[in-house]
């Protein structure tokens, strides 16, 4: 290669993009709303012993590419050697053209590793992974060294409401040049449909709230409790993944009767799982909102469908897929019974199928009330859609039905300390597209304005959205 | 800007888009055979007051882009003066980049206003206030001289059985360079959820047929001889707005009972809605057969999300969405049991969901029995989707799955009188798409070829298609 | 025109794309996994008479578009004379820009007739209808010349269980250059829904397999007889065409008394057809499992949807059209239960919405098990979707939630002899897509590891993941 693959003009196509990315983008602060980076790991600014430690425990997305490519599940989650299972990365990496791995494997390597004169195979492997182990070892790669590195503003967490915060408490009294903040993720309490975990925890529930929970009023007092507790440690959003919006009807004593079934291991009626969740969300909703929090809502996939590696290696695996329920009935059910109460918090609603981007553009506009601009947003393109197709796809559905200069832009919804290339490729894209735009004569030629859509996207609208205050 | 940003080559990015654009698309006469134009106001010849009335009044595309920018629902359908509401807009215009908004804004401030020289801001609106107003008060600028403007030759209005049809009758008795029609909307006679309501529209459907309606067979008799009026001033076409279409099973004797049920006051079984509205698309179009009319089915839209706006602003207010039900079976049924006896009329299907386009564009497949080119058709890109990549991808399905050739093409679906260029528009994108395949080499470089595909899609198709003979 | 409309470079944008075509592409062998051609005709190397008999007859694509411009049935599948059904055809091939039949319909003509200096329509109808007639009568027109002259090494027909496979037998004992192996379809073995045609079915099993069949298990084992009789003749693979995947709940003896019922012309409960599906599908999963065959899905037409055409012409007369039933569920299902007993065979699943294809590419990721690359494919665009764009979509998905390297490519799913160019046509897009991304700088450029993909897509993958060893 004459010129390195991934160069500074690497998705920028034209003259206009180049502009945008190299005089606004780039340089922008990062805030990472949403991920699921380890809050210990953070806090304990540790460095990883080698590169299949940061690089693929717990990257489902490599996982799935392995498979697909034939790779033995011993490679992937098993008992291989990390350097074993780099290799079998290694090889993989060259079949996976045209996915996003392709193109983040090797933006990775360039940040923060500095290799740009190698792609990755099986024939480069052995020193890249030297090369890497090498520079993971130094202080210049410790967690918090990446973060700064990337310029990262805001790391939001996901986490129990069982979850004491520890390392979040520890963060926020030291100073830093970063915030981490909590999200509060309460699917434990939702997931009814399995009794004996449900109970499990609640019991967790109970110790961490130092509260004894009888009654579903208990309940919900209890989870009131820990999402004050996420506040004060500066949490500003909460997160449900679901595969459907849940909006049954529900009076508070049936829900309270179902609370009841469930703790005196009786049977439920049918029905009663969905009233549950129903009711469930409604109340997290009226907690969000009286607090300013967004709620968050993942929406779509259908997880664990492979029984055998469930039972073999748990979920988050690698074996979820894009469901296709219909949603628009049930999601505006949800949001207007929040709203009709004035209850309806801020929203982003993120989508697992592509071919739900226009309802779901069109479904925050139903609930803009004018009390603060992009109140409701469809959030960017996440998991399965976290690619170049997938960015851009959302990115013209929300355009074309709603108001792009409101949208709070990307969030790495990562597990990795190396994702943090992902904002860039994001930025990239988004320059890209408006650049040819305006080359195209489709957006008037005026820099300024073109410059503040992408300072908003980029960084200040989600500051402003969530509060974070950066 | 050193060149006009709406300029003569707007969204014609290569020289054969330029040439059938320039040639022949251009100055082709506009049949706008769907839209919600007033009838009094065309037949009033009226001039509108200021801006804000022919512009805003009614644009709930408008309002939802304000909303989702924050503005307070005072300056958008509240008390606020006809000035304060534009202000609002115009500040809301450059948060609208990417949103068919933008491009439509300044196309029409271009047509009929003549303003090339500003785009539309907070700074602008003052001068644009000013100058469209004065312009506004010109008999260049009547409802009638805006239609010839445009070469306007057919409005098909979207009027209720009910309507007396009075300015559809005055229009009618003046020579004019335009047709006026009226479309048959009866949704309200459907809408049998609402018992209340319906009994009223049955009381004044009694009143204006002068029949007396005691059983389903008056109620079908009653809209039978407002068919017959409606023809009689030129109607060419019912349309029908529905979530998803209406296919169940039904006897008429059951239908009869079940009116019977509604007139009476007494409870609805489970199911009888969903019967009656079968019954009822099902008798409609059997008239519209008999007739030679074409049956238009706006399927798809969740209406009225939002139950605390509802009841604040009323129904067609911007609360609307895509929805998702699925619809694949029941179109299927409700056009076979029509086809079946011989009484499918001509048919446009509309889709509000994208991902619906290519169901639509093989579903009209099913049903084009050789009788006319071009039968049943793919109706174009509607509401959400009336934007570049919605007209895009409409044309794309169709093309690829049905006969662009004879495709009736674009109609505005408005309600102002300043929407014309989007006929525009949607010719300029076309001819931009079929000249890009030219310069590819996908398309045979045979102008008279393309020409003749441009003149019928933006003008003769639809034409011959109503039955209008302009 | 000055150039040949299907010129050298016809779809290849872009130098690289070229290049990877003439050098690579271009060459390569057939693998046709799956197509409706008659074993008769190959084992009879005949020659068709005429034009309209090898390339009309059976043909309902151009049969649909043909109805749409407002053809007579007489002159579709009616008793019209051969030519002035050509006739028909040619005056309609004008009006299909756009559509893929305007593609393919000159690319057929230039391979194997080699008329590159006109265009079919009214006008040029007479010449090529004499100059085809002339060509098709010489002894380089055989059905099997057409296969050799198009490098085809495999033909995977598709036969019902019940058929002799006499003519597989005949091909099968003649050494050639090409092999033609059976597809196992047992569709009518599914098709409960109708008793009686199911009874017969079963009545034609029993004679074919020598076995009397009483029991569901004697059916079973009949069946299975038959699937062992398809992998003596070569066949590799079974194939389901379905609306929907069926995964009700079933135990065996539930599954032996709807059986029961069906033989003795009982009355079915609700839910039987279903649950007989669900086990009809999984027991069939079974046998291709143990055999190491891969198992065909093809997911979601919705089928015979005109009643008074199907009465008049018949099935696969052009009266189908693409589903919007959900699957996500039942599909996870369906392919869980083979799998968590190890009986999940390699399998194709081929989605007919295009809106499902992120679910299909995200699907199949669920079931790779690393014991072979690309275990469970999304299968090549199809039928509906067999065009440029619907290409580019499934490539596309594919290549962003799955392995591009390890797919299977493209095969024709045609009744004519006359399909081979749409290999061509994949080829041609493929590389163009390839080629485009090298030149945007996406794709590093690496003509050796493209050129791997190409070779493996359009040729080696298929033959390997059948076991077809050409």
């Amino acid at each position: 290669m004459s010129k390195a693959y991934i160069n500074d003009d690497f998705l920028l196509l034209n003259k206009t993009a180049q502009n945008l990315y190299h005089n606004c983008a780039k340089d922008l602060p990062i805030i990472d709303f949403h991920c699921h980076l380890s809050p210990k790991e953070i806090a304990g600014d540790i460095n990883f012993r080698n590169l299949t430690h940061i690089w693929l425990d717990g990257d489902h997305y490599k996982w799935r590419a392995m498979r697909a490519c034939g790779e033995d599940e011993l490679l992937i989650t098993g008992a291989a050697s990390d350097k074993e299972k780099f290799l079998a990365w290694a090889r993989t990496v060259p079949k996976t053209l045209r996915n996003p791995l392709y193109h983040w494997t090797h933006m990775e390597l360039k940040n923060p590793f500095g290799i740009t004169n190698r792609l990755l195979s099986e024939e480069t492997a052995e020193s890249v992974w030297e090369e890497c182990n090498d520079l993971l070892r130094k202080p210049e790669f410790s967690t918090q060294s990446l973060l700064k590195k990337n310029k990262v503003k805001v790391v939001g967490t996901t986490d129990d409401p069982t979850d004491s915060l520890e390392y979040h408490l520890q963060l926020k009294n030291e100073e830093k040049e970063f915030k981490v903040v909590p999200t509060f993720r309460p699917d434990n309490g939702m997931a009814v449909e399995n009794k004996e975990t449900f109970r499990e925890w609640v019991s967790n529930l109970e110790k961490v709230s130092d509260t004894e929970i009888t009654t579903f009023q208990h309940f919900l007092d209890a989870l009131k409790s820990r999402h004050d507790f996420f506040d004060e440690l500066g949490c500003r959003a909460s997160d449900h993944g679901i595969e459907r919006p849940h909006a049954a009807s529900f009076s508070e004593s049936k829900v309270s009767g179902i609370f009841d079934k469930i703790m005196k291991k009786q049977i439920l009626d049918e029905g009663d799982v969905e009233v549950f969740k129903s009711a469930f969300l409604y109340y997290c909703g009226i907690m969000d909102a009286e607090k300013g929090w967004v709620m968050q809502l993942h929406i779509g996939p259908v997880r664990n469908n492979n029984s055998r590696m469930m039972k073999k290696v748990g979920k988050d695996a690698g074996f979820d897929s894009i469901g296709d329920a219909p949603i628009a009935q049930s999601l505006s059910k949800l949001l207007n019974r929040l709203d009709s109460g004035n209850n309806l918090p801020k929203t982003i609603l993120y989508n697992s199928n592509p071919s739900d981007n226009e309802l779901f553009s069109t479904m925050i506009g139903n609930f803009q009330d004018g009390s603060i601009p992009g109140k409701i947003q469809h959030g960017p393109s996440w998991w399965f859609l976290d690619q170049k197709d997938g960015i851009e796809r959302q990115i013209e559905s929300l355009s074309n039905m709603g108001i792009l200069y409101e949208f709070i832009g990307m969030t790495t919804d990562s597990r990795s300390f190396l994702s943090y290339p992902r904002h860039d490729y994001f930025r990239r894209i988004l320059c890209n597209l408006l650049g040819n735009e305006v080359e195209q004569g489709l957006l008037p030629d005026n820099i300024d304005l073109l410059n503040s859509y992408i300072e908003r996207i980029c960084f200040s609208n989600s500051n402003t959205y969530f509060g974070f205050d950066v």
